[in-house]
């Protein structure tokens, strides 16, 4: 890796962000906490590469078992997740439908993402807590009607997503799939931000998604059906994308649902979702309480 | 009236919240921001009814024309709307399918969303501007699995909204009405918060929403599909509730949609949305720039 990532984290009870390095974590919210509070005003400030920089430069402020690892962005405006989006995703659906003209969309809430080293929590009300591992964009520069030939001037960063889902309460409704979307805590986002410096860092890159060591998801983000440019141009017809959103881009063939029967996750698991050049997204899985 | 309604407005450029009056705006944020910055603090402090009462014993600030209306809660950290919530919703999408078992339901950004008396944006994208007229409840108490028996203590206001849609881009993907939903602008949260007092201000008012005088949309609040106490219940099921969130109860039959053709908003159009005891929420259309 070049640049350190960039994670927000929790130290003795305190919100803080830093760079982390392989000796630790850099605190760089104690040196620049004044002028951006949080990730969020490092990047709107695009001061993000300026700050990882700067992270690579002083040695480590804590072990790095010694934080809480919180999703990369502390309160993000908006939290926009592409729905069947990789080949064979909707095949999958079964449903005889020709492949979507348009993407398909919904929002999550933060609250329904845990940190990387987080275990996700599978629910009193079902046990079909399922993952999805995915590559995640963060608007560093607001827009609306982005070209295509703009829209990765908007990207301030990478970051990974398990978009972990309770796949009986996606089908309560007529319509939307927010409830089964938004349970607390069953997703996860990090483990850190990778700022974003070329377009090779996300055009084509391996995917995957490990449940206890065993592949699941292996895929190509070349591969992507809703492209990461036509995404920024479509998603800024509609909505003025701000610095700090986030952009889920859609989940590899493999979740647990699509196996027969389906391998839905359970207490004790472990799931990796990893792509290269950024990390390794690592959380286990409890019961709530 | 009994207590004021609590608006969030703009002066000369800062946000500001205070008390509604007929003489006109009693500035509360001039007495309490320090304690309160917004009325989302207010809220989540239990002071609602407080500062209704304090902005009643006080002469106007600002006449009614003076401020610039904004959605009364400046920064919730969820917007739930529900679906198909009246009798005969349902039919209207003529499909064939029996009356839903659970509500429908999607997020909607703040951004999406105006204050009273301002404009609606119909976009570029589309000539499909619709209306819905809809009951709005503000959470006051944070809770996850709530029982209906409770519910209505977690309610800490009433408003209103018109949750204007985009009826062609609700349909451009597989799933999920998303995109649709969350133009820039495009619908509208006010004109104040109503203090939640007792079951009575919500159990069976009357609901209409008018486009230039017109009724379009008339029905009570007893004739939900899904009632006030099962939607708390029922949303705290997958997630925690806090102070702030913005619940959008379903609208009645006759949007713009519906009709043959469909009479959509355009440029001059003028819709107001009431409801007994809470108010009217007023705004024009104005075409994007």
């Amino acid at each position: 890796m070049g640049l350190p990532g960039l994670a927000t984290f929790i130290v003795n009870g305190a919100p803080k962000y830093g760079a982390v390095t392989d000796a630790g974590i850099v605190d760089l919210s104690a040196r620049f906490a004044k002028e951006y509070p949080t990730l969020r005003e490092v990047i709107a400030a695009g001061a993000l590469t300026k700050l990882a920089d700067e992270g690579a430069r002083h040695p480590p402020d804590y072990a790095l078992d010694a934080i809480k690892w919180q999703p990369p962005i502390a309160s993000p405006e908006k939290i926009i997740c592409i729905g069947v989006n990789y080949p064979d995703r909707n095949a999958e659906y079964k449903d005889g439908q020709d492949a979507p003209k348009y993407p398909s969309m919904f929002m999550r809430t933060l609250r329904s993402f845990v940190g990387h080293n987080t275990p996700l929590v599978r629910p009193r009300a079902s046990a079909q807590l399922d993952y999805e591992g995915e590559l995640v964009l963060v608007i560093g520069k607001s827009g609306r009607h982005i070209r295509e030939s703009d829209a990765l001037d908007h990207i301030a960063a990478v970051t990974l997503c398990n978009e972990g889902t309770i796949r009986d309460w996606v089908r309560h409704a007529k319509f939307n799939v927010t409830q089964g979307k938004n349970f607390d805590s069953t997703g996860s986002l990090g483990p850190w931000l990778v700022p974003f410096t070329d377009e090779s860092q996300i055009a084509d890159i391996r995917l995957t998604t490990k449940v206890n060591s065993e592949t699941r998801q292996d895929d190509r983000t070349g591969r992507l059906i809703f492209g990461f440019r036509y995404l920024i141009n479509y998603l800024s017809t509609f909505t003025t994308l701000v610095p700090g959103d986030v952009i889920v881009t859609g989940t590899p063939t493999g979740a647990g649902a699509r196996f027969d029967p389906p391998r839905y996750l359970k207490p004790g698991d472990v799931v990796e979702v990893e792509a290269e050049g950024v990390g390794v997204l690592k959380n286990g899985v409890i019961d709530e309480a």
